[in-house]
């Protein structure tokens, strides 16, 4: 939301000033590239004087992106707390029911932040891309947490970290698609594969089986995992050549 | 291979001088970051003067990193191209071993590549990124050319992407833990990654689904999908309460 019209005819506290600020930026990031926004329209969208944005953020555009930045990454940290409790398939649904409403509003800012891009002249890349490592490691900590593994072996990392690019790639890959299919066609779909990614991983390592037999056993029958069960089953069935010791 | 005496002796043509200094800069990319390489080191390992360095590349170390970037993923897209026959596990196969042999010759330089490290003090993300971008476009045309789909729907899409983004994902995973599981390994387990986004994603879209019946159907009993189904069978017996209905 950029500055509402009540907000700029009553004196602004200095953290309620530096907020609004960094609330305008995010919404122009939103809509175009970082690179692509002007100090000058954030101050006029937040209905301020551009030397006010300087007095906040003296260290110009690139500053005031940090702080957007940093801010939506705090959001995003947010979106990944859930109590464990309940068959994991419906944990990682609600993580990514928020997770996703937080990509389909920040839109082009998120996919210009994950694709590199930065409107840093000079190093940016290397403080902007240091939050987006933060994010990813508070995710791989979340995920180990709810899989309630302390000391995860090569295998587990291995498959934590590739769920969490999975889920990176298909983000970038719905706003590119015009955020098709559907959101909350993309969650399930999302959800599905860490099963799969779980399960196939934990064919072959041993700790991940462990992880990977505690989560099936919790998944009831009626919900997500047991309907992906449900419909690879014709597709499993007619390759019978490679499983017929299973019959 | 930094420049060899013998080479040093004879006068190189201008072609084999440049592809010389391309060379050296990628194998001393390969062991450090490209921005804690110096021009100097270059012209050092390849025994030739800075000023030589400069005549050929007279945008200095970013033109040189340009240079040898364009030069590896001309050699990646090598890497990709397979003939269209047998199982499609032999063919990613095939491509993963040569794919992961480039990483693991390349690889600082390849993790500071993707981690969207550029040694450009100026807009070099876009132009490096650029090369990144076309890679992973020529990995996606030869996975769907491999697919045999001409036109591939979003879901389609969405998976092949996923998949790159995954294999991306890892390669960067097995660097960080310095280069574990073993190559051959991780190689196999990429392969069995492709079979479950196939068969996950199958299970949600006709034409997804499709094409992992015909590729199914072509994998023999005693190859890796095979082996993937006999390893993943205790595993999803043990959960017999969400397929119930298959026995």
């Amino acid at each position: 939301m950029t500055g509402s019209g009540t907000a700029s005819y009553r004196r602004l506290s200095v953290s309620e000033r530096r907020a609004q600020l960094i609330a305008t930026a995010l919404s122009l990031f939103a809509h175009r590239a970082p690179e692509d926004v002007s100090l000058d329209e954030v101050a006029a969208a937040a209905r301020v004087s551009r030397p006010l944005v300087y007095r906040y953020f003296p260290g110009g555009k690139q500053q005031l992106y940090e702080a957007a930045l940093r801010s939506a990454a705090d959001d995003l940290e947010l979106c990944f707390a859930e109590p464990e409790a309940g068959p994991l398939s419906g944990r990682l649904g609600a993580v990514l029911e928020r997770y996703l409403a937080f990509v389909d509003e920040h839109d082009a800012g998120f996919s210009a932040l994950l694709r590199g891009g930065s409107v840093a002249e000079t190093s940016g890349t290397g403080r902007t891309g240091a939050i987006v490592d933060e994010v990813r490691r508070a995710a791989a900590a979340q995920i180990l947490k709810h899989l309630s593994v302390p000391d995860p072996g090569v295998r587990l990392r291995l498959m934590v970290r590739t769920w969490i690019a999975t889920v990176e790639a298909a983000s970038l890959t719905w706003l590119d698609e015009g955020k098709l299919p559907p959101r909350d066609e993309l969650r399930d779909w999302l959800v599905e594969q860490f099963v799969a990614l779980l399960l196939t991983t934990g064919a072959g390592d041993a700790q991940t089986g462990e992880v990977a037999r505690a989560a099936l056993a919790a998944e009831p029958a009626e919900g997500p995992v047991g309907d992906l069960a449900r419909r690879l089953a014709p597709l499993v069935g007619e390759a019978g050549h490679l499983h017929g010791h299973l019959h």
